[in-house]
Order: structure tokens, then sequence, then C-alpha cells
């Protein structure tokens, strides 16, 4: 039987790594988010903070296009090729959480990914923000501006690798609205886990 | 306390009425989906079969806009209107299931009211419609094509009246992809209900 990888698309802000993280821990699965990053530069050779920068340049950008078109294959490719092998073997080893870095369509093809999105109203995340997230300085304003450019970062890496749109209903099998709290989601998501593995 | 209202917006074929009728038993809530279309009726003056048709004529065309403008309210709107009423009388009355109807949009200043969507791959509806909808008949082509036009018109009517997004994620409190099972799919809404009510 293929492993169980429960892939975590979110938006930043909505609580996506600490849940992910509890849901791991309850299940007693394994646990990825930027542990992804450091695996990414060790195997590609690029500095960790290089892998990093690279997930968030991503444009879809008719300049880019020329520009990608005139190389072999554009850095970014090459990150993301590394990165989305290294989640192949992941998911090969053993039963896990992953979170960002369109695991959801990196294994789209294993029967036992059950893919969820992650979101909460912007009032919400900027709250969660500035009261967790040590990084997010400044008014509300700046937080609330630095959150919605953190998501069309996010937006634009998927829907250029995944060739399909980031928060679409459709392309995953559970979305959820993290204002019902961080403990609920953790719970639905481990009923749905559950209810999975029965069927 | 409000009350507790969970509305299903649903790709057709994907088992929307049935999985909320289902889950409507289970918790003892009341149920609807057509029903509204005869009280609408009844209300408004209109045929069931012209109220039917009306929600599923709007376009978001430049020439429907000109025409609209040129009248005081449009027939759609009327009905639109009359429908909306009934939903926040049947939302104000008792804890229920009410499904498609942009009810999810009708009811958002509701506390009580969560608000789902359900769909599943084409190839899952294709054979759902084929074994279980009477009014399906055709071939497989046809049938998809059918059940495409079908979720177009939903998603014009949805995008026209709630001026957003149909399927989008960021607009629902949980999305799910029914093919892991109505049966599943029902037990998931109710752990989502019952922790919702926790809260």
């Amino acid at each position: 039987m293929s492993n169980t990888i429960i892939t975590i698309g979110r938006e930043h802000g909505s609580g996506g790594r600490l849940i992910g993280r509890k849901l791991a821990e309850e299940l007693g699965y394994g646990f990825y988010d930027r542990e992804i990053i450091a695996m990414t530069a060790k195997e590609s050779g690029f500095t960790e903070e290089f892998v990093s920068r690279m997930e968030h340049t991503r444009t879809s950008s008719f300049l880019y296009s020329i520009y990608a078109a005139t190389r072999e294959m554009p850095l970014t490719e090459q990150v993301y090729l590394v990165q989305s092998n290294i989640i192949k073997e992941i998911g090969a080893k053993e039963n896990c959480v992953i979170v960002g870095r369109c695991a959801d369509y990196v294994l789209r093809k294993e029967p036992g990914c059950i893919r969820a999105f992650l979101h909460a109203p912007i009032e919400e995340r900027v709250r969660r923000v500035r009261e967790f997230y040590g990084e997010d300085r400044g008014t509300e304003e700046e937080v609330k501006a630095n959150i919605l450019k953190m998501d069309k970062k996010r937006a634009a890496y998927y829907d250029y690798f995944a060739q399909r749109k980031w928060g679409q209903a459709q392309n995953y099998d559970i979305t959820l609205d993290t204002r019902m709290g961080i403990d609920t989601a953790v719970r639905i998501l481990k009923t749905v886990v559950e209810e999975w593995k029965k069927e």
C-alpha cells in the first residue's frame, strides 16, 4: 500500500505550518516544510538562501519567458526539479505532511496523496502574523501589504509550475478557512485522513 | 444564539444534493434545495419553471448589461431578490442545509453560516450523473458537455450576484472533492459542524 501524504498549500498567515506540524505529530507522520529547502540546497549545491529566494522569484512576466527561452534550463526550473525529486523521495519513504512547494502537484499521481489548502480572512492573518511570526514587524498596513505580496508570489510560483490556479477548490481534496481555529482545523484534517484510510 | 446553516455550492454531478440531504437528516436539520424554487414561485407570482430558468440565464455579457440598464429591475434580479429573502427567512427560522442559490453569499453576515463547496473530477461526475440522475441521457461525451454547461451557468450566476468567483477556496469555510465518497463527505461535514458549534 502506498504511503499517506498530506500536502498543505496555504495563504501566508493562515497557520499552515503550525497546523501541518500538529497534524503530523498527532498522526505520528514525518513533517516537512522549510526542511525541504535545506535538503534541496544540499542536493543542488546552491545555498539555502538562494533556494529560498528562487521559490519566490517565479514570475509569469513576458520578459521572463523571453529570458527563460534563451537558456538551457533557468535556475528556478533547476531548483524546482531538484526539489520535486526530493518531495517524491520523501513521499516514497514514509507517511508525511508536506507544506507548500507545489507538493500537491508534484505528487498528483500518488493514490495516497491528500491535497489540502488553508486560507483565512486577511484581518485574521494580519492578527496572527503580528502575534506569532517574529519576522513581520511594522504597521498593520505594512504587515497586510507584505502578506498579500507573499500570497502573490506563492500563487505565481504555483500557477507557473503546476499550470493551474493556486487556491482553486477543484485542485484540492479539501480546503479550510482557518478562522475556525488551529485545533479545529487539525481535528478536521485528521478526520479526513482517517476516513480516507477506511476507503 | 443564531441558527447553524450549512450552505452547499456544488459542481453538477458532484453529489451535492445527496450529501446535503444526508447531512440534514443526520443532524436533524431542515433541508432546502429545489424546495426554494417552489417557495420563490409562490412568493413572486412567477411559475416554478420560469424561476428555475431565471436561475440559469444569468450571463455576464456586455449586451445583457446594456439591456439590464434600460429596465428598472430585470427579471433575473427580481427573482434573485425574492429568493434571497426566502433564504434569509429560512436561516432565521431553523437550523438547516441549503443547496445552491448563492446561499453562502446571501447569508454571509450570519455568524452561524458554514459555507461548503463540493466538486469532483469530471470522469467521476459523468459516471455519477449517468448512474443516478434520470435526466442525463446520451453518450458519455454528451453527458460531459452538459455537465460542463451546467457548471458554466452556475458559475456565471454566482459570479454575477455574489461578485466573486464560484469555486474559489477563499469564498468557503470548507471545500471537498467528493471522489472520497458520499458517506465520507457527509461524515467530514458533520465533524465540521460539531467542531464549529464547540467554538
